[in-house]
């Protein structure tokens, strides 16, 4: 590929993105389309557009991105929660280290790549690409000690934009900021003590402890319940967040598996049906779904071979002879070698985050942010594997194994197939990553959706509040880290791809802080909970370009550049030592310290009082909005309970036994067991009540 | 090697162990011996040998087989610890699993190696050991899935033995036992309740916590402490186990690296001098003790390649020619050749175990068992390497490095391999193994340092108590553990190696019950820790074994036995992930239920008030039996508090600074940093007034 080709491609790729961001503010304005792109604000500031002139509905204009860029961290915070924050910190992360790696490697290494051999230079528009990567460096080269220090300022940036910037940043965020969103939200934060635990045995353990009064009286009924069979689930709520935290890090009894607790996800985010899975499956299912996941992709090798064949019209018609006749037309060999592959290809990749959240839902996680984040690894070990890997190795699956077979062999082969792919790496930033934004920006299957529902099945009615998306973590971010990626690994080997890179990351800072303004909506979230991802990944990402670096120095018969590489490999695993030691804690769980400084300040301030009752009616199966099955907060204790125990029973005779119960406490028993608990519902209850009065 | 010369050596080495065993049975009953063979009872029991008559004490005679053999467990549990008992756990289960293999694979895979090839047998003592082995079979043999159970029966048993016996019952044991062998010995069990944490800072939290009524009076203390730098470490105590428990496990702060807890070690298994370690090192420590036990692995081989190359006299003549009149002489090759080697090989051997130790201590555990858990951990590594993979690889390091970077091609290898070196491993049973458990009984160094004393030093004063040597776990299960794994890989292979192996295991068993009886002291103890390595090692003998079997059923060209044998890899693996959610949580901590119940045990029965009185003396850094410099337990506990800041103060000035504290809790504060801590000393003490009151 000419460089002249990639400006044209370039070009192109420019004007589609200006034509389809203008078309985009332009739509974005039109009465009709509201509920398309601005769905969260619909359903929760209940905003209207004002109407418009026509004619200012018509002409493109920029504000929206002045708009989108005009919110503040703590207001976006404020809407769509912790979450949304730490993915534009992500977008913020990569813009910043690849400025600075942009600037070092245009200004220090591509002159080098350019000026690497003795060889006539005609017009800069007509040379090769390849003139632009480290495979036009002669071997022994004295100036490749300027790739290798390169390497240490983008490594040691990279470290220290991820310490000093982004981990302790989401840390502090993370123990903060989460109790000012739910506050901000109206949210009771005592929701995070509840506990969600594997069986109802030691309900009256937890009482003994932070009730010594009541020491002993239920030992008799706890054993009564002890000697029924696992009952799946139940929540437990506690006076102070501290309790609550004490009893969801503490091993409970000898036998691990009998009794698993773990603080419990906030109220909407609960996987109602993922509640009644006993304890001991978990580990099954989670060991089935990672080999199934990886059986899928490496399966999914197959659809990519089939799609690189049909560009090889020959050999298909050969074996198909009736297909020469319709081939033979120019019109339908270009659609089939041209654009069918690429559509079908695209078509399969669509399949894969749908394909993964069911494996993460088969999982068993016990709440919706687990099960988002789980899929977004998945889809990040694809999108990695698949796109990366595959186009690297690019061979069959049996040569692909043979190099993970044999590790030594790893960095020289990578080093001598990623600076060949470069010029793929980068028209794939263009095409895919560019053309990404765009159709995210357009909502094209929104938009077409709303056209469909409005002037073909002609209804009137506005979507409801629960149809407006959340926003989709789990194949986001794995595509700005793949970005990431190609970044660092094509960083001194082919430094053109920078530029095309930071084009990216801007424009997709703007997308992205305009859709979560104005589109998602964030019903639930992991508090942060990606940002782990991130940092490993990014990572195992500087990881994979030093190891390249060193294969790309062996190549180039430049030992001292190696071995100041692999120096540089131990002190990036060091880094990441210290980190995990550090900061992995955090992410696991939550210090007692904050829990008690809150618990103590709500205590003073008497906004205990009232979060311990909104609690009651928190952990709600049927949400009122949707179900308006239980309204509990409207009535008082004792009714509740006792409505509850009826309620039960006219369910076990109901057909709708399957959906659960709408207690709180009871609402985590397996159906299956049901007849089976009834037996020992008086004591549960009792035991609720107990606890009731201990909350 | 022929069979017959097999027998013959296996004769010899019988004639010798029962010659050193006879030798031992008269040696034991001098009275000049008794503190080298009684060494435990002197110390413990304080009880004398009778004096018998003259001829008894000349005639060998097997009663100490059989008063080692009338121990029960719960003796020994009293005797020697929770540690004892396990290691004699993993002799029982030695012996169960080969007894069933030896069977199965004398009577089922022997005779089909033997008529393995359509050949002429000769009389069966001149027939070579080759012919027993798998070797022996033909490639496509209808046989080999005899082999293929026999693995499978094998592993069943193993899984078995691990499971419905091994770690439940240790968990029992490590559950329940441990109180009683506390209680037995007059420790206070709540020594566990003591917190070994990372600096003061937060002193003050544990008792708003515990003790409602003082909250927010020490808030402006705990901060100037705060102010300080960091300050190593503190013993807390607590008023309960459970409370004790609670600290343990839950994170403390926002930086887990400011604040780390963890139970304390029982007061003679404090590590003093790593106490001092600030935190902050100890994941270097780790990492730099890690890199050093792998280089020290590797650099190993130069002695040995070394000594390999002494027993090639005539490079060494060419080299040195002034050596040659020298080794002319028969008697001296005989000498260089033929014992030289071995002799060097076994010293350099013997420096593994104090180096690994060494090692171990620069990691800086917190107490004795810890240490001797790493370091056997390291021994167990080093054993496995040098004695099975080098010998198995047989070759320079850049081979064996070969073999570990093609791990696809790791079955063949080593099913290349193993069943060639079946008859070095059986030798390396019958000399090193008899031999070594020979002189384990012989306890040679100790004999002749005793005669050393006894009649060249003329030194009549009995030795001390404390220079009873402890049990050497660290060298001993290692051992124990490889000649497990000698025996698992080549039981199908070449199963002649089980009956030898059995004798190992069935001598040991009675050796080292005697031993432990008799010899050794229990000082401090791991409380069962090494149960989780013997798992591992087991689990990952295993694997190896059936690995190296998929590689002989792919040599033998038999792919049905080769697919059956790689679900019996997965049902293994799935096994080891369920034992490791089952048991590991209990080997990493304790379960709150137990503790709860003997805290309340403790509450009823009145005794917590005596437990609590012990605790003030308990953890003192010089015992009353070595340094008699405090006795906390005869004086006040006003004065108490107020000596320890005068001896403080007084300890500033002496020498012996640098040996640290004697008071409980100051004991933990590196000395380096005590001028500074001395300023905030009154707090300090203030806080542990609180704490004291407290408990």
């Amino acid at each position: 590929m000419k460089i002249s080709a990639l400006l044209t491609s370039a070009g192109i790729n420019i004007g589609l993105c200006v034509l389809l961001l203008s078309l985009y503010s332009i739509l974005r304005k039109q009465p009709g389309n509201v509920n398309v792109y601005f769905g969260r604000r619909l359903a929760q500031e209940h905003s209207r557009l004002r109407e418009s002139f026509i004619l200012e509905r018509l002409v493109p204009s920029p504000s929206w991105i002045v708009k989108a860029l005009q919110y503040k961290e703590e207001e976006i915070l404020a809407i769509a929660g912790l979450d949304a924050v730490v993915f534009l910190r992500i977008l913020v992360f990569s813009m910043r280290i690849f400025s600075i790696a942009a600037i070092v490697c245009i200004f220090g290494v591509l002159p080098l790549n350019y000026f690497g051999q003795e060889m006539h230079h005609g017009q800069i528009p007509s040379a090769s690409l390849d003139v632009f990567t480290i495979g036009n460096v002669v071997e022994r080269s004295k100036w490749l000690w300027v790739h290798c220090v390169a390497l240490y300022i983008i490594s040691c940036a990279a470290c220290i934009l991820l310490y000093l910037s982004g981990a302790k940043k989401a840390c502090k965020k993370f123990g903060h900021l989460t109790d000012t969103v739910m506050d901000r939200r109206c949210r009771p934060a005592i929701y995070r003590c509840g506990l969600c635990g594997g069986s109802t045995t030691s309900f009256q353990l937890y009482q003994n402890e932070f009730e010594p009064n009541s020491e002993k009286t239920d030992r008799n009924n706890s054993n009564l319940i002890a000697s029924e069979e696992e009952c799946a689930s139940a929540f437990v709520f506690f006076k102070t967040r501290y309790a609550a935290i004490v009893a969801s890090q503490v091993l409970q009894t000898s036998n691990p598996m009998i009794w698993v607790t773990d603080l419990a996800p906030e109220p909407d985010d609960v996987y109602w049906s993922n509640l009644w899975l006993p304890y001991k499956q978990l580990w099954i299912r989670r060991i089935a779904t990672l080999l199934a996941s990886i059986v899928f992709m490496f399966l999914f090798l197959i659809p990519v071979t089939f799609v690189q064949g049909l560009s090889q019209l020959d050999q298909l018609q050969q074996r198909f002879p009736f297909l020469k006749g319709i081939l033979k037309k120019t019109f339908v060999t270009q659609l089939v070698t041209g654009y069918l592959p690429s559509v079908i290809l695209q078509l399969f990749l669509y399949t894969v985050p749908p394909m993964m959240m069911l494996f993460s839902a088969l999982e068993g996680p016990m709440s919706h942010s687990l099960r988002k984040k789980s899929a977004c690894l998945k889809v990040l070990y694809f999108t990695i594997w698949n796109v990366f890997f595959v186009n690297v190795l690019s061979g069959s699956v049996i040569s692909q194994l043979n190099v993970i077979s044999s590790p030594k062999e790893i960095p020289t082969q990578l080093a001598r197939a990623v600076p060949r792919q470069a010029t793929f790496f980068i028209t794939y930033v263009l095409t895919s990553g560019w053309a990404s934004l765009s159709s995210e920006v357009m909502q094209l299957f929104g938009l077409i959706w709303n056209f469909i529902r409005r002037y073909v099945l002609r209804i009137k009615k506005d979507p409801t509040a629960s149809s407006v998306p959340s926003f989709p973590y789990h194949t986001e971010i794995p595509k700005v880290l793949l970005f990431g990626l190609l970044g660092f690994t094509c960083s001194i080997l082919a430094p053109l791809i920078l530029p095309f890179l930071l084009v990216y990351f801007f424009l997709g800072y703007v997308v992205y802080r305009n859709q979560i303004i104005n589109v998602y909506c964030s019903r639930y979230e992991t508090g942060g909970l990606m940002w782990p991802i991130v940092h490993n990944t990014t990572v195992f990402s500087l990881l994979l370009t030093q190891i390249i670096a060193v294969g790309v120095f062996g190549l180039k018969e430049s030992p001292v550049s190696a071995i100041f590489t692999i120096l540089l490999v131990i002190f990036t695993l060091l880094f990441n030592e210290y980190c995990r030691q550090r900061f992995h804690p955090l992410f696991k769980s939550y210090s007692a310290q904050d829990f008690i400084d809150k618990d103590r300040e709500d205590e003073q301030s008497g906004r205990m009082e009232e979060i311990h009752q909104q609690l009651h009616s928190a952990y709600c199966q049927f949400s009122p909005h949707t179900g308006d099955r239980c309204h509990p907060e409207t009535e008082g204790e004792g009714e509740e309970e006792g409505q509850c125990s009826t309620e039960v029973n006219d369910r076990n005779r109901s057909q709708d036994m399957k959906d659960g119960l709408s207690h709180p406490t009871l609402s985590g028993l397996p159906v299956a067991k049901l007849q089976r608990a009834v037996k020992s519902l008086s004591l549960i209850i009792a035991l609720q009540n107990k606890s009731s009065t201990n909350v």
